[in-house]
């Protein structure tokens, strides 16, 4: 069978084009802390017409989701491609579980609304919440262990407790400069005592 | 002059009584996971007609800002009498420091849904809890200076920060068992790396 020259391809890309362009404005409008996002703020800032805002998100609740699903896409990938971390510095296992925090942090904090907004509307309970904290879970173990076998990491927590803890941090009010010597104090608190 | 006969002192007394039995009434209601709490349930378990809970407490607002006060104060108190603490077995100025901490946690943790739903209700903004915070930080600030002093307390952190942090820690869901190792990591993490 020869290759489907049909138009579907080329269409199948522009839909996909035009679905990058609309998270991406998305992803700034929520970024700026001036802008009201709104269905049709998304449409400006991205270039296309709300017919086709619409097609690819029925309301703003889905876009929310495939926002937060790329920034849980991102986390994921970063635990599981360390290569970043270590240019970073990070050269035992506790310091690459320290340094993916971090990065976990970041996900959830002020440059990612989106994340927060979603997780004030859902209580925590929304589908997409509660497969995206498995994935984000499942993404982080490995780093977990590796660093409880060096000892870097104590002992009396488990990873659920240790990424509730970062997510409470990160729903304090208050400047990045005011949150981060508290998310280091709670970091610091995760070495081993034998560490 | 001689002392007032009148019956107003003895009035006073049966409504200052009044006002305790509410208060305790109150406080086991919402200490009691199954109730539901009401102004209704508020004056059958207190034993006193819905007449006498509506003039001392115009409305469910009033109640819980007065339970939330008597708890301040407690927290407050135990600050200034540490001698408490220190039959605990807190030796150091560091030790009663964190034990006070440990009175602020469970202050705000669901032994006290009471400031937990103001915290909520306020958004951190009702003059009530910024009032009470201003009490409780000015209460905990020479307990805190005291280890700092000593050197068990890190000094990048405000006392400020420290309390935003244990406030977070309460929020996380979950039983007492799953948050006493994430508060007490927090903690561990308060010393000083000279420490």
């Amino acid at each position: 069978m020869t290759r489907d020259q049909s138009p579907a391809p080329p269409r199948r890309a522009d839909a996909e084009r035009n679905r990058g362009k609309i998270l991406a404005a998305a992803r700034s409008a929520f970024a700026d802390p001036q802008a009201e996002v709104s269905m049709a703020e998304v449409s400006r800032r991205a270039g296309v017409g709300m017919a086709t805002l619409y097609r690819n998100f029925p309301g703003r609740r889905e876009l929310l989701e495939a926002l937060y699903i790329g920034e849980v896409n991102a986390v994921c990938e970063a635990a599981e491609t360390l290569e970043t971390f270590r240019a970073l510095g990070a050269e035992t296992p506790g310091a690459v579980f320290v340094a993916w925090l971090h990065r976990f942090f970041a996900f959830i904090t002020s440059k990612h609304p989106v994340g927060i907004e979603l997780l004030k509307q859902s209580g925590g309970s929304a589908p997409v919440m509660g497969e995206s904290r498995r994935r984000v879970t499942a993404a982080g173990r490995p780093l977990f262990r590796a660093a409880q076998r060096t000892r870097e990491v104590r002992e009396d927590l488990t990873l659920e407790q240790i990424l509730d803890m970062i997510v409470a941090i990160a729903s304090i009010r208050g400047e990045p400069e005011y949150l981060k010597p508290i998310l280091q104090a709670a970091l610091d608190g995760l070495r081993s005592p034998e560490g």
